[in-house]
């Protein structure tokens, strides 16, 4: 597997899963009905830094961005967010995207990482504290899941 | 004192205090050198309800905007800022503003607000408090505060 930069040419490689996970109601806290330019600009608009995971047929099968989560003082406080092709999950691609992730991170200045909204059913939170992120606080019932109706939504930390 | 809804020729008169407010960097997560313009759409952008108070000379002295803090499955938690003069604290205007703005959050159909980013040593934390919020978790040393140097960042959460 090849981790990388995005280039101008992979949103349309990035959208049909991005769709797929967002119409699922299950994880992201994002309009179902979103347009594919508006996923666009909350995926890859000004100020993030995205990645891509290809696997070895060249296929795009994952991305992930990263962003400042505050600005001015509190702008080295990173923002993430990350997604796998639902047809390639389960074979760690996810584990192997987020470790880059958080390195690259580091080494442009953040010095820890937030995520905003992490729906507390969403099996990704056992990933997130296996690679050290905590849970410092929930939402109670905030998002309406598709399947389960209102759960939290967590809001995890790791520093870098 | 007045509150109402915004008008499109208030603006120029929330901006001096906004700019002296978030200059100061003791407060906001923005950076200290805002343009007016930047400002503008940080604080009245689509999808925000905005706010101000007037005193009895019908100065603006108070600001504040509401706006989803989520979207699609989350879209019914609110998020909210507030602004109070500095030339005018101290005098309960900020938390007359608070109360209006609860109850309009409520009657628009959200069912929880969620701040994102209070800074630890902020007094406002106490009047939040006071109010029913609650600190669901604290981003620890995420906040270069003016003078007290690395504070947190409490995540405040209310029922609605």
């Amino acid at each position: 597997m090849l981790i990388r930069e995005a280039a101008a040419g992979d949103w349309p490689r990035i959208w049909p899963f991005w769709h797929r996970i967002v119409a699922a109601r299950e994880t992201y806290a994002w309009d179902p009905d979103t347009s594919e330019e508006a996923a666009r600009a909350l995926w890859t608009g000004p100020g993030k830094r995205v990645y891509v995971a290809e696997d070895d047929t060249g296929a795009v099968v994952a991305s992930a961005y990263v962003t400042a989560n505050y600005g001015g003082p509190a702008a080295r406080v990173a923002n993430a967010g990350f997604m796998v092709d639902p047809d390639h999950g389960g074979r760690g691609i996810g584990r192997a995207l987020a470790k880059h992730v958080l390195a690259a991170a580091k080494a442009d200045g953040y010095r820890s990482m937030v995520f905003n909204a992490v729906v507390e059913t969403n099996p990704a939170v056992g990933l997130w504290t296996s690679l050290g992120f905590t849970v410092l606080g929930t939402v109670p019932d905030a998002y309406e899941h598709a399947r389960h109706g209102p759960v939290g939504l967590h809001i995890m930390y790791r520093a870098l």
